[in-house]
């Protein structure tokens, strides 16, 4: 009752996808509620009816109408699932009609993704990253403490948890004279991350201030950016990285809307040295979401734990994410995704991705008493978020990713 | 009749978006002719009826049926046309109907771009970029002659030739220990390239061969990928450019096809060290396009030309662009962009790019007898392609933009 996230989902029944809000072991059928005239608020009763903002494939449409929307839905939604509310609670066909075994939903991208951005916002991985592709001396770039660094990623090739991902092939360079080599990666990593869902956004020219970039935020979910490192050093200068992030990242289907994150506002790094003004916040904070990674290799029983980290050691905020990204006039679109970068901790056990779990592959860690590096075929990825104070838990659910063999494919 | 471009046009009667052909000083109403039952090949038949490919606000349907359907629209266009063809020569109120003054036509964004990629293709360009950024001792990365290098760019942010530009606002660091400012780009600069419109795409994780590569562009435009270069130079290390690019990228209306463009086929640079067996083409050739790029101050008479380069100059061909793109498993979409990168040459004024044309701001060029480093506020940029051979002219029209001054701003 206080999560009540936002997905998409069709049924076996239901093929049309339509929204729908998780709570507990059923889905909420948005599209079936709106059917039956009970989001009678000012903005949802005039946007959810048929072919609204509930019945369509995503979630895009009702991104865009904002926070009072947002709210209004979560209150409907409140109202209705409410012990002391009869309309739902007495009546069993309209309670057959709108709620769904969450076993029998299959979830889908939530939203059409029309730009993807990634941060690096983490002062523990940019560090870490920085010693190993730079060296140890000038791990932190001279900009890292007085911009959030990021670069604009694949859209096309976003996909939803539980899709397999296939090993990528690409060129690889052993260091030396000699030419590369176009084979499969060998140095195949997972990321840590959180994204942002866009919500309304900005005009083309028209930056989104600092502190009302949380208007702008409709909600988070769990992200993994798979990383082919082999690729990654040898494409990566002068302009990025590129095919070797370009062939799959996963999400986890449900948005968990900052309404429900609430509770578990934290506060967030002190910046030093201050920041430019326009990334000054009025009230600066990140939220306290417990993530974890786990790794099932194939023929295993279960999957083993190997980072803990959290959102709140973000030294760079969502809102401050925001704000640089359209300081420059550059617009954001309602279902825009925002990963926030590869989330490390201070702790052993806190790095967000093999390379830096693992130094670049020279101190493995271990897996079922086996010293283990990089991601092998079979292995299953789980990143999994779950907020708990006071008795309240508000989840995040799995974003999982299996790794396929490479294809045969061209030398 | 051989060039035949296709875009997406409206007029102040026909307010609908619709698909056009360009004949002379005439543009041809496709869904009129659609609806005039004239598609009558076996494609288009089925696919261009109302609500169909050219009944669209955007061409992506059309682009993704593929080079048969392309080139069936190509042949009854130029049947339609033909002066031996009487139905819409002896029919004039098929005429009126199909036929609208090119004055008249509002040109709009050609394709919905799901994603944008630009490519750095042109040795030249690369070098003294290479040598501007990080010295001439190694200005070109190790990588640059063993795979096409290329960095994902932004979407929402690419406009339509004749949209006004405003200036951005960034961080910039003059260098030395000192922290950045955030203000007013100073450093404004153009970028000669032209850019694959990408027809049917390919599935995840199933590569483009590279011989195929061509049967997946629609066609191609000129684009000025408008360039913030003190952003740029702060904020580029470690993940590429992001803010001194993302706030506009312009692209001419009009998608000229491979079929228009074959007479203009001619070699391409021989590359030395040979390519990998996955960017090796049977048939390696590149187009022979004279590009121009010329700049109008405000308050001045006429536009003055300040870089004459070619793509036949390209390193790295469009064929080669696709095929790296895709080898590691990543999808293009129908509409998707994919920049050349800048344009430069050899020669003296072939440079793509201010930057190069006056080394870093160094050596200025001249514009109406006055020194000229970068782009000043109401300064006209017009970007223009034609190709001619034997009497046969393929123009790709302009690709222009004029720079506002930026807003004023948070500090």
């Amino acid at each position: 009752m206080q999560n009540l996230p936002f997905g998409i989902f069709s049924t076996q029944k239901l093929r049309d996808r339509r929204a729908g809000v998780a709570i507990s072991d059923k889905v909420l059928d948005l599209k079936a509620v709106s059917k039956a005239g009970l989001f009678t608020g000012p903005i949802l009763s005039k946007s959810a009816g048929p072919g609204g903002c509930f019945d369509q494939g995503t979630l895009n449409s009702f991104a865009s109408l904002g926070q009072p929307a947002w709210k209004e839905a979560r209150y409907t939604v409140q109202h209705l699932l409410s012990a002391t509310e009869s309309i739902l609670r007495d009546d069993h066909q309209l309670q057959a009609d709108c709620l769904v075994p969450q076993e029998e939903a299959i979830m889908h991208m939530p939203v059409s993704i029309g730009d993807y951005t990634d941060f690096y916002a983490a002062k523990e991985h940019a560090s870490n990253m920085g010693a190993l592709f730079r060296g140890k001396e000038n791990p932190l770039c001279p900009n890292w403490v007085h911009l959030p660094v990021a670069y604009h990623g694949r859209s096309s090739s976003i996909i939803i948890s539980g899709t397999d991902v296939r090993r990528p092939r690409g060129q690889v360079h052993g260091g030396g004279e000699g030419p590369p080599t176009f084979q499969p990666c060998n140095v195949m990593d997972f990321e840590l991350e959180m994204a942002v869902i866009v919500g309304p956004g900005n005009a083309d020219g028209t930056p989104i201030p600092v502190d009302q970039a949380e208007e702008h935020i409709f909600g988070l979910v769990l992200m993994n950016d798979w990383s082919a490192r082999d690729i990654q050093r040898w494409e990566m200068l002068p302009l990025g990285p590129f095919n070797s992030k370009n062939f799959a990242t996963s999400i986890s289907p449900w948005i968990v809307t900052l309404d429900a994150l609430e509770p578990f506002r934290c506060s967030a790094p002190q910046q030093e040295p201050e920041v430019l003004p326009y990334l000054r916040e009025t009230n600066r904070g990140n939220y306290d979401i417990p993530l974890q990674v786990a790794i099932q290799p194939e023929g295993t029983q279960q999957p083993h734990t190997v980072t803990r980290s959290n959102l709140r050691h973000l030294y760079w905020t969502l809102p401050q994410m925001l704000a640089h990204h359209t300081a420059g006039g550059c617009n954001l679109r309602p279902g825009d995704l925002i990963g926030s970068g590869t989330i490390s901790c201070p702790a052993e056990d806190g790095k967000g991705c093999l390379a830096e779990l693992t130094a670049g592959g020279k101190v493995p860690t271990s897996i079922g008493g086996k010293p283990y590096r990089f991601l092998q075929d079979g292995d299953a990825v789980t990143i999994s978020g779950l907020c708990e104070k006071d008795g309240l838990k508000i989840g995040f659910g799995n974003c999982i990713g299996k790794i396929l063999p490479a294809r045969p494919g061209p030398v």
